[in-house]
Formats: structure tokens, C-alpha cells, sequence
């Protein structure tokens, strides 16, 4: 499903690769499904897993709508998990619990190729996240994964979140680069759809467990993507890393 | 000439340190001095560099004070080059040798103590940049210079140049840490000047030859820092790490 776009030939080779984090890198949905079992709540981990992860994308483009401000993806998840909870009728945990169980998406374990992939691919290129979720969230994450940007790239870093184009043309921007030099690393068609439209190349990674062993996983990517990849290191492979 | 300040014995302990660079991490005088030397012009390098980089603040206070809008750091040093050549009477300059000659910002070498201090620091802390410079800059240094930040945090960032408190209090705030729970790293007194002022712990590094071989450097610490070291591995070993 490799095609060779026009942008690979272009003159300026490729320089940054800009990763989406949550399920490209990181598996979010074992991680929190784990977090939520080990509290022994009335719901099983793999649904409330699911379910807090479908409140992101109305909350985000509420967000990005204007008239609330700007809330930190952090907060936005704290929000979600109180309303996830009164939902199921669990009343019974404190602030500080709360807080807790809602510090498992920095906590989160990258996929079993992520950390060799990334390794390989910063010898050859800089490496940046470029995510919605917030930097001192993505700080802890990579400190504690051992996750080997170069730099860390947000949502928060712009003041707007994906998909809003201010995001792809701003990681050129910040790294000096023409658009067609970064690529979009991505598990998610739609990400890498914002960002083809801002002129970057584009690299789908296939995740099939994203939402996790029973879940399923709707995404399929186009065929005019830059890359099609089933993992870190199948894509370093093929950038020759 | 260390003070154990009230920050030290404060509930939450110390979880970030922010570098400046220019001077603190880099020795910018003798690249910038080679880089010009190495171009044959009608001016010693050593001269030259100090030149360029007294017109940095004046600049940069222009930039916070308003009315021209945002100006990256890049652009700033190639508007001062083409300002400082003019006033050496250098008309023979194309323009990209222009901008090879401001590129040699990018490629300032560590003092000498500067990465094993860092590792040995990040073992134990977040480390991250604190610079003026724009943030490509800040990445093709890192690269080149293998400085092991954490993450590279910059006046772009968050769009005001230092002192303005905004980006001391930012540091705190995307990491997800109370003010004293940062530490400001700088060689320059009025850098941790403003940032005491918004709570953050503050370490003075001795530079002696920040200005070269032959310049004063006029800088003297403040007693009242937290902390007083004479290299970055200095400021590891009081440190703990």
C-alpha cells in the first residue's frame, strides 16, 4: 500500500517525523482498562476504557469551537471521568481517587515496537509527538515509558487541537522545515487527513488492537498516504533507519 | 555561597530544572568568534561577536514591549547581522552567507561540563530548555550538540521573550508542578532575578569566559540564589545526582 508521492522526490528531503501519541505509540486502552479493574468498580475496565475514550473527540471540538477557553486535555478527562462515573452510578470515589485513576494515561505502556522504532528513526530524523493531550501530560508519560523525542510537540504548544491545521503547518513552522519535509505518524486516517491538507507526507500505522481485544477498530487508511506501516519498525525499515 | 532556602524544605520537592543556554549551556562567544574568523572580514571575530550579541536584549525588549508583532529569535539575529555589517562598512556578503553566517548559532559547542552535568541531572529531574532562541534553533542545537533535554521549552512557546514573567510561571504550568518545584539555571543574574520573582528556585553558574577569552563578564551572582555552582557538573553533585 507504499506509494511513492510526489513528495518523495521533492528537493528538500524529509526531516521530522510528528507522531499522534494515543494509540500510535502508546496503548491507552489496556492501560485504562487495567486502571479501572484494579479499583473493582460496577463495570468492567475494557467498556469504561471505551467509553471515557469516546467522550475525547465531542469534548475536543467543543473546545476548538470557541466559547469555553482553552482546557487542558488533563482537566478535559477529569471532566469526562465524573460525568463517565455518575453515568454508571459509582459515587463512591474521593477527588484524590479520581485523580488517580485519571494519572493512567500517563501511564500508559508504548506498543511492543514502539520504543526500537523510535530509536531508529531519531538516528536519521528529528522526532516529535504531536498530540492533543497536554505537555506535562506527555512529559510524564515519556520520562516514565522511556519514549525518546526529540522534542515534545502539543496541542498546547498552539493553543488549538487536532484537527485544526494550526497544529501541522505549526510543527513546520516551529522546526524551520517546509510542509512536504515533516511527515504525520499516525494510527488514525482522519489525523493524517488534516495533515496531507497542510501539505505534510503521511504514514499510516496499522494498530488493529487500538481498541483493544474486543473491540473494533473502524479506522482504514487511504491509499494516498505516504506509507502504510503495521509498526514502528516496519516504518524505520522503510525510511531506510 | 549555597543558601538553603525555604525552598528546600518545602512539602513538594524540586522536580524541574529549566536551562537557559546562551552562556549557561553554550559557549556562544568562541563559535560565533570562529564562525566569523573563518570568513576573512574586515573585523576580528572576537570583536564581532560581542557586537551581536549586545544588540540581543535591546531587541528582544522591543519584541515584549509591543507594536511589532512577534519576531522569531532567527530573524532577529539576521536583522542585527545585516545592521552590524553595514556599520563595519561589509557590503560584500550575499545573502546566504548571511544566513550560513547566523546559522552558526545553531552549531554553538557545550562548555565542557555541560552534557555530563545534564545526564547526571536528568537522572533526577526534568530538564528542559528555558532559551530565548526560537525553537528550531533550540532543536538543530540539541541535535548537533547532543544536549539530552527532556524537552525544549522557548520564548516561543509561549510567545513573550524573558524576563516577562509569563514564560517562568509557563514552565510550572506545562509541567504540572508548583513554582518552587522549579529550578531556573542561568549564568545571568537578571535571568534569575524574574525568576524568583514568580516562586522558582534559582542556580547561578559561574561563566567566566561567557564574553571570551578577553572580555569581562560583568555578571555577578546574588547571594539569595538557591543555589551557586561553578559548572553544571558542580550543580549535579549538590544536587544529589
Amino acid at each position: 500500500m507504499n506509494t511513492d508521492s510526489q513528495a518523495d522526490t521533492a528537493a528538500e528531503p524529509l526531516k521530522v517525523l510528528a507522531f499522534d501519541v494515543f494509540g500510535t505509540v502508546v496503548d491507552w486502552h489496556s492501560g485504562i482498562a487495567r486502571a479501572v479493574d484494579a479499583l473493582g468498580l460496577a463495570v468492567d475496565g475494557d467498556t469504561f476504557a471505551s467509553e471515557w475514550r469516546a467522550g475525547y473527540k465531542p469534548a475536543l471540538a467543543r473546545i476548538n469551537a470557541g466559547g469555553q477557553g482553552w482546557t487542558r486535555f488533563d482537566d478535559l478527562h477529569l471532566q469526562m471521568l465524573d460525568e463517565l462515573l455518575a453515568r454508571h452510578g459509582i459515587t463512591h470515589l474521593t477527588d484524590e481517587q479520581k485523580r488517580e485513576l485519571n494519572s493512567a494515561w500517563e501511564q500508559l505502556d508504548p506498543w511492543p515496537d514502539a520504543i526500537e522504532g523510535l530509536t531508529r528513526l531519531k538516528e536519521s530524523y528529528t522526532i516529535c509527538s504531536l498530540s492533543n493531550g497536554n505537555l506535562s501530560l506527555l512529559f510524564k508519560m515519556a520520562q516514565r515509558a522511556g519514549l525518546p523525542w526529540d522534542t515534545i510537540l502539543s496541542a498546547e504548544t498552539f493553543g488549538v487541537y487536532k484537527p485544526d491545521p494550526k497544529l501541522y503547518s505549526g510543527v513546520a513552522r516551529v522546526c524551520d522545515v517546509q510542509p512536504h519535509q515533516v511527515m504525520m505518524v499516525a494510527a488514525h486516517q482522519d489525523d493524517l487527513d488534516a495533515a496531507r491538507g497542510c501539505g505534510l507526507q503521511t504514514a499510516y500505522i496499522e494498530r488493529p488492537r487500538e481498541f483493544g481485544p474486543n473491540g473494533l477498530n473502524p479506522d482504514r487508511p487511504d491509499p494516498a498516504n505516504t506509507r502504510f506501516a503495521t509498526s514502528l519498525i516496519d516504518l524505520a525499515t522503510q525510511l531506510g533507519c
